[in-house]
């Protein structure tokens, strides 16, 4: 069988779930039932996200705890459907208390992003990609 | 506007584009047109999966490189319908080259689930939730 072409599930290792689970929530998102102290999951389209005590998660799926502070080395984007879309969820976003990383600018690809970073320093981009989410 | 509760993309910074993209192929999973050496990008379910070479992610997104051979607190799931196919699954991903992290195993959360590492240390779960995906 081969390697069924989807990713049902992101999940990130964080130090502090409760502050993770309000930071998400403060997004919009709805938590699925079933968390607790140590895991929380967020319904999302065709998929779920979920935050889990990154010593647990490490116990499951490492070895060694990542560098604290560092960056993961992975990106997560949410894609919208115009330029002023990307500066709206942007602010949005920051107001929920992310942290700007790089304020929405034209990119080289056609498009126009910017980066923020959660309270524990997962990227994700808000990004308008033109042909891409044009119906939202 | 709302954070729309969706991720569009998933993007890993990669040392080795091009020893990423072999082994993503080698899953099965079909690349979109209009990648070069810098960046590749496969369509999957509902969402796309990119590699782009990481200090070029690194200069869009964060500031400082990760530190190589650390893990980077993420996890990517791939459920499947039972525990034979998590080991069907397993088995295959590993012939393609990943590095098994952890062998599947029977999880308390009730299901069975294995990790793998891809060449640069990305963990991957393939999984089994009992309730979820039970239709593929």
């Amino acid at each position: 069988m081969d390697v069924p072409a989807r990713i049902d599930f992101v999940t990130l290792g964080v130090r502090d779930v409760e502050r993770l689970r309000r930071f998400y929530a403060g997004w919009g998102w709805i938590e699925r039932p079933g968390g607790d102290a140590d895991f929380a999951q967020f319904q999302l389209d065709g998929m779920r996200f979920a935050l889990y005590r990154l010593d647990l998660l490490r116990d499951e799926a490492a070895g060694e705890l990542p560098v604290r502070g560092a960056w993961s080395g992975v990106t997560l984007s949410v894609n919208v459907g115009s330029a002023e879309q990307v500066r709206d969820v942007f602010r949005t976003a920051v107001a929920a208390g992310a942290t700007p990383v790089t304020e929405p600018v034209a990119r080289e690809w056609g498009g126009v992003s910017g980066y923020l970073a959660d309270p524990e320093g997962h990227r994700w981009e808000i990004a308008w990609l033109p042909g891409f989410r044009e119906d939202r």
